[in-house]
């Protein structure tokens, strides 16, 4: 439940209420937006619901008591309505901004993420992406370069000023991984990964959370909350395709899910055609669709040499390629922004 | 298997080709592009593939006999590269124009249908639809005027010049819907109905195709293959979403169908944002998000008042929120347009 | 809504009741069970169903009017609470006996149709199948022996006793069908195809109807719905195989559906698997799945010399494959009906 | 790829040509059937497959040396052609027997877990399930008694004998549960974790691994191929239900998996019709469609009073029922093991 507190609360009032709901066995989360402070009830409270709601609209300070009815609270826009702009370095993302993350699926070699970050950033990319810790369908694959990895991209970082992001696949790679990284990614199937989730909730750093391939949106607002509610306000949300029965790309990428997520959520949100069709050719066309339905940012796989990559080599474009691209998105970012009422 | 002819076939030799493919059992098809004639094979070739081919690579005027290898032949890019351009009234389809078709789902009144056409032209909408028929989940809802429909379809037309489309549910009402429509649809339901395919094939009139929610693109191409096999070249698909697990939406729209549908055959691709979302308020980024993925047209649903209308009051769009769309949509189709190699 | 009558209803009473429901412009259908006789009322009632909820309730006879959640209604189990059990010639459907429906996929000549049924009336099946139109993806395949297969089917029929079903693929051959066949089936892609549903509601022979691969469970009922509103009571439903991600058969059979659809209707329920999983070495183990869920009936294709069928070759099991499961399944069906509450 | 060695091979012969595979920095793994041994070679072979083979098949003791077309290989029946059977206490899974495994959701209480053991137990349960860590989708639910449920498992195991299953949700939470448990069970949202599979292959326990519910077949395999290329051959699969669009039951229960696996892998495969369908009522006969389509084991849950139940209430059977499904289900079992090449 939510308890709203009137405009002229005072701290001591809130502070009463948070007491109040800590006594009960329960957590209080506020959150202090321009329409005044709003306190999330979290923990069991089914049985009690009514009494509670009586006993916190009776408290000092209080407007309002209201229920909830959806099962993901925090990362919910009814108690967060103002978009969240998630901070890190100097770019902004889901401040009205476009984000453009691009660089490599596996971090092959200094020189190899070198060649690709200097020209990334010079076409306009606002975060660097490369895989350090892969993971692989089969134990038999490419699993990455690990730490070594983690090293370039942080050198690439020093040389172009991008943030970098890559992806921690357990929770005992969420320290080394943070000690490098920028933002840490959390892959598709690594979604209800609840271990993990829980570390990346202690981290001083914003998360990417990916849509698992088999997952509703709601459970992918699940599965934030779970991060959000562990400490880490900084959440990202990625569209990364969903599996249907059609055969013609790896994924269907759903890109209802934008608006979709804006609506229900203040996180910003991210689309990632490269894994969603896992074809070079279509990653172009999907890219400028995630910003026509309102994308906050796009990531996009980028290879010097796409036909030598040790994985996906497939779904890469190439340094030119993605600089026409990156050119191209702007724009359209721009139409939409203009377009009335384009976000809740 | 296709025939090219050399580019200085003679039209003797052309019909000496199609001659001797007519003697064998087969059914020729020929297409006349700026690459030169090329004629498919259609029927029974399993068992005498390899003589075929010798025999027909023997005749005069013949450059090179190739197999086939993907089940639709006429639809395919490979027998028709240039993109078809289905011309209706004074518009055209698939020109690299943006086509926009709006107005109510169903037909209601006179008075409805009027006052949605004037203001739907005004607004710069390039086609009128309307449902005059409608295909219906329940025998117990509302199932359309019929023909009184069509009659007032016929008058909106008149008044603004704008080309009608209208569904036709059965091979019986084909040629009235032909009588009043300029464009026949088939409803995604109908999409797999034989019968209907092959009488939509025999009529003067573009069809536009709507892919069934639990089709493939293949046969969405195949469904299309029976209406052009039949004589009919002048086909439209059109995307309205497939079936999968997410609940969020009524379907899920699948806008990489958008560019796979390119690059696999020469007909125009239609988005309809209304049907594929259910929702109004996702209609305007779908709507964006078709545009930028390469879509020839867009169909949208509108109403004057859209909570008293007596089919899907929940996805139609009133006449303002259609006005801004429709100035929306124009500057993206042209960033689209200006991307290096955003066709093949 | 549902007018439950009085166990001491007179005739006249239910004659009154009906009138009433006529004169306001609505459809009552009757039925005469062993709980009494209860008379729904269809058509459009939304805005006054309280008004005449009472009006109703008031009527000489009544005991209790009730609304209807669901949207199907005579086909619901609260219309019709005992099983439909459907009669052919000798043999029922639905009336705790295992149907076993067997056949080719296409008749292709009248010596491989005899030489199939007397072999499969040999081995137990109770219904001869046997495709005369055949509904191909692609219009270049082979589209059946049309009438002359149907005259064979009717002869096959004579020497074993069998009843025999086969495809309606459009209203137009609804009667030429009926004329000769036993039993009309329509297909999983003519599900939605609301005229030859209401074909197949007007003609006096049973009608299975094969749930669409894109289908929900509850869409399959309301257009079992169309048939049974239209006059035709004797609906068998099938199940055939949803589709899904999963690409290691051709569809995924939804088992679950038979329990499910017997706690909704009292429709009697079949199981397709050859057509479900498009592949012979599954038949088998799913035809035994589908009766161990509680199916009223299973249809397996059988073709004397699979390799060489016109029609999936790779589906279909030959005789002496047939006659082994045959065997197997009604054990099975025997163990199932022993158990407690098989049945709602 | 896959050398097969001849019968007459020595030990010598065997070790020399796994010493020649670990010089190329390739990994051998044998096994030792009853067609002799067969001797996998995995790593990255792709760019010298033909020289590689070439270089084996010379070397003394090979018969022949095959390229693996699959991308699994330790669990496939190629490799490894006989069925795995894993034994655990007194009891085996995959030697034709038919196990049962039962028990609560979530361990509530000492007392709840003791009354269902002993009851399950009398009833011909084989295995004893229970959840002490909980995999929830929302962080604010009942997340299990932790160590406390694995030491009143241990407890019923000693007082009944039937091993205990129980699921292990990070590879920090392995070590624990394979002190308390007798098989440790990886859920169906942490199939792709790969950090928990390689834990699970280094654990001396068998390991149930269940298929995410949007996992395919192939992947299922990837993944048990992780668990057994770390070291640990003891793998179960797990059937648990896939997503669609099919809303009336939780999960379509994917029955055509068990014989397609039977195919592919080696590894015994088991049903859970619990979480699959959702709903206590569809248990049994999906219970008896697993047994009927030949799996090796079936997992019901069960509870003392399933309407108080702290997790899935809707889908516990109670104690009578289970009785009555666990004496239904081996008749069943025995019917289909009696038909002719029920296994591969």
């Amino acid at each position: 439940m939510f308890v709203a507190m009137r405009a002229s609360a005072s701290e001591v009032e809130i502070l009463g209420v948070k007491s109040r709901i800590l006594a009960e066995g329960l957590t209080p989360y506020d959150h202090r937006g321009s329409g005044g402070t709003v306190i999330a009830v979290v923990g069991d409270v089914a049985a009690r619901r009514g009494a509670l709601m009586d006993m916190l609209a009776g408290l000092a300070g209080v407007e309002r008591v209201t229920p909830i009815s959806r099962p993901f609270k925090l990362t919910s826009r009814e108690f967060h309505p103002e978009d969240t702009v998630v901070h890190v370095l100097d770019t902004a993302i889901g401040d009205g901004s476009l984000a453009i993350m691009a660089g490599p699926c596996s971090v092959e070699s200094r020189a190899q993420l070198l060649e690709t970050a200097d020209s990334v950033a010079a076409s306009g990319a606002t975060v660097l992406r490369g895989g350090a810790f892969k993971p692989r369908t089969s134990p038999y694959s490419f699993q990455g370069l690990g730490v070594e990895a983690l090293r370039y991209l942080a050198e690439a970082r020093d040389r172009t000023g991008l943030p970098v992001i890559t992806e921690a696949m357990e929770p005992a790679q969420v320290d080394i991984v943070a000690e490098y990284a920028d933002i840490l990614q959390i892959g598709a199937r690594n979604m209800q990964n609840y271990s993990l989730l829980n570390a990346a909730g202690r981290v001083a750093r914003p998360v990417m959370l990916k849509r698992g391939f088999g997952a509703t949106l709601e459970e992918l607002l699940m599965a934030a909350e779970y991060i959000v509610a562990a400490g880490n306000p900084n959440v990202l949300l990625c569209e990364r395709g969903i599996r249907t029965f059609e055969a013609s790309t790896r994924n269907t990428m759903d890109l209802s899910a934008v608006p979709v997520l804006h609506q229900l959520t203040h996180l910003p949100v991210v689309v990632d055609p490269s894994h969603a069709t896992g074809k070079r050719r279509l990653v172009p066309p999907l890219a400028m669709g995630g910003v026509a339905v309102g994308a906050d940012g796009v990531m996009v796989e980028v290879h010097p040499d796409p036909d030598s990559a040790l994985s996906d080599p497939e779904q890469q474009l190439d340094l030119v390629e993605f600089e026409q691209l990156a050119a191209a998105l702007r724009p359209i970012h721009d139409q939409v922004r203009a377009y009335p009422g384009a976000r809740p």
